[in-house]
């Protein structure tokens, strides 16, 4: 089977072929952007982490195993409480496919990466269901340092991937698109989602907004990795190809680069199936109310997968995140693989993680 | 006047012929390593700075001079007591002329440098004159650390360049050539270089070494700047080509890199002709003596300036540094500029920073 017939094409399709035509020619890299909202620490809303208090880790963890290929902030791999892997796993066996360099940047994460990061000088989100996230000269910081960074990665390479690890960022995501208008369903890492829990922490903190000024729309009810991805888009797609790698919180940080301006013809969203074909969920919608952009998404082929942890994607679990969709997608333009192929070398990923742990 | 001929070549002179056609057609990108040793606190030791309160803030005020085009850490940019520019400003005019990206990365500077820059969890070096720069786990994780950010940097460019900004670096890199058997007579910034001052300090730090083993010398006698970028030219220089820009502290880069292993048909050095004219020194010797590699030099065409703070790096203040002469030869080699445009360029900017200030 062509690999091409694992991708499914939305919005701005004439512009999907044609990325597709000139991206599997050049050079990609990959930057994985860790951040934290204290969002996640209300209770159900994530399943990012073993337990309440390994949550924190997870970010950083995810960069690390990334590097190096196991952890060092925590012994294993970030896992679901009933130790179903983070999708990093997927992230990992695209990127060494393809050998598709990667740099970490540190967009207020709670805890350091134990490794060489780009830093940024920004604090993690406070918990939007009881007061604000950042103040307003926060966000203007990661705009700005996000510009600086898109600028450099962009000038590195020819299609920039960039995806996300923020525990909790899907309700942040949601409380942003929101407030920027748009009448947002969001995915999320449960397979329950629990909506209803979401509602009440977005519907409590929309009340604080008290101006329609984006910025001050984000310092309220959004998180750290929101403004700044969208100044990364906002540099590097005047420079680069830019690919989004991720599902809901992408939307949203495409709501707000839409504000602050990007050039559109560089710009697309990579994804997983797990998310376009989410039910519960009207992604697709939302990014073609934003922006006339191509949104590529990719069926990882999971569900054929002997490993329960695998499977475990296809159903529902952590559906998407550290940008694994956008990494596969750009792992088969580079090394035409298709996702028979890509299973098998998660799988033996999986057994590498499983066997020595 | 082709600006080959501003070139002088020594030691591999094949090799450097090999890289002028190669380097040219291909993609350049240059980073900052700042670093700190106290032992830049000993009165007389270094001119990197306007007043001794303001040495710890050079590293990171050329770094955000180099991003910027101003300082955010202090408010001029960095220069000697009397007024005479830091080096930064002949690296800026050669990046900008050419297009070449660039960035820092903090390999244990005092002071952390205002815009984004790779975080490597390093510490700033004691003074050497009363005690051990560092512990050897310290070396350890500066060579594992700068491993780590050469191969990622290599992976994104076709030659990287590598420049410095650690005041006082001149006399730990001494102490590290004598402490690796070689008689190594140093540069430095300042005209009358304090030999003796020099000489007594590396004396006594010497008198610390009680094993041969290239770790602890560099802990007992070195500076973070030196395993740090070591460790990025053994792996960089296994994947792209490397050139090391600058004089005196490469050459101790080069003598501790050659214990722990690197590409020789990879790397280069990249310094100005003030370096390699200074009959104080004895620099061309000692890198022919640790490898067979090339040194590429270039004349700047600075004694023929019209401003005196620019025809003083002719004269023998700050020869070399923020690795200017190895940016001047990069650009050169992408814009095929000679020293007359490039003096014509670097008075421009003189006289934007110096009208400005």
């Amino acid at each position: 089977m062509n690999f091409l017939e694992n991708f499914e094409l939305f919005g701005n399709i004439d512009q999907a072929q044609n990325f597709i035509q000139t991206m599997s020619s050049g050079r990609f890299l990959f930057s994985l952007v860790i951040s934290y909202t204290e969002t996640c620490e209300i209770p159900g809303i994530t399943f990012a982490g073993a337990d309440k208090d390994s949550i924190k880790f997870t970010p950083p963890a995810d960069a690390e195993y990334l590097h190096y290929g196991y952890c060092k902030s925590i012994d294993k791999i970030p896992m679901t409480p009933d130790g179903k892997p983070t999708p990093a796993l997927l992230t990992k066996t695209a990127l060494e496919s393809a050998s598709i360099p990667h740099l970490t940047i540190n967009a207020g994460s709670k805890i350091s990466p134990q490794l060489p990061f780009i830093e940024t000088s920004m604090t993690s989100g406070k918990n939007i269901s009881i007061q604000d996230a950042m103040t307003d000269s926060q966000v203007s910081h990661a705009v700005d340092y996000g510009r600086i960074v898109g600028r450099s990665m962009a000038s590195l390479t020819d299609t920039l991937v960039i995806g996300e690890s923020i525990p909790g960022g899907t309700t942040t995501a949601l409380a942003v698109l929101r407030a920027l208008g748009f009448d947002a369903k969001v995915s999320s890492s449960i397979p329950n989602n629990p909506i209803e829990l979401k509602n009440q922490i977005v519907t409590s903190a929309l009340e604080r907004i008290d101006s329609d000024h984006p910025y001050s729309i984000i310092a309220k009810i959004g998180d750290p990795m929101i403004p700044f991805v969208a100044g990364m888009l906002s540099s590097a797609s005047s420079i680069s190809k830019v690919m989004l790698a991720g599902g809901t919180q992408m939307s949203a940080v495409l709501a707000f680069a839409s504000k602050i301006g990007f050039n559109e013809e560089n710009t697309l969203i990579g994804t997983t199936s797990y998310i376009t074909h989410d039910q519960s969920a009207n992604f697709k919608n939302i990014v073609e109310k934003i922006a006339d952009i191509p949104i590529i998404s990719v069926d990882p082929g999971l569900k054929n997968s002997k490993h329960s942890g695998l499977k475990a994607f296809s159903e529902g679990f952590a559906k998407e995140g550290v940008g694994a969709g956008g990494s596969i997608i750009s792992s088969m333009l580079k090394t035409r693989n298709n996702s028979e192929k890509f299973l098998e070398l998660a799988e033996i990923e999986y057994h590498r993680l499983f066997t020595s742990l």
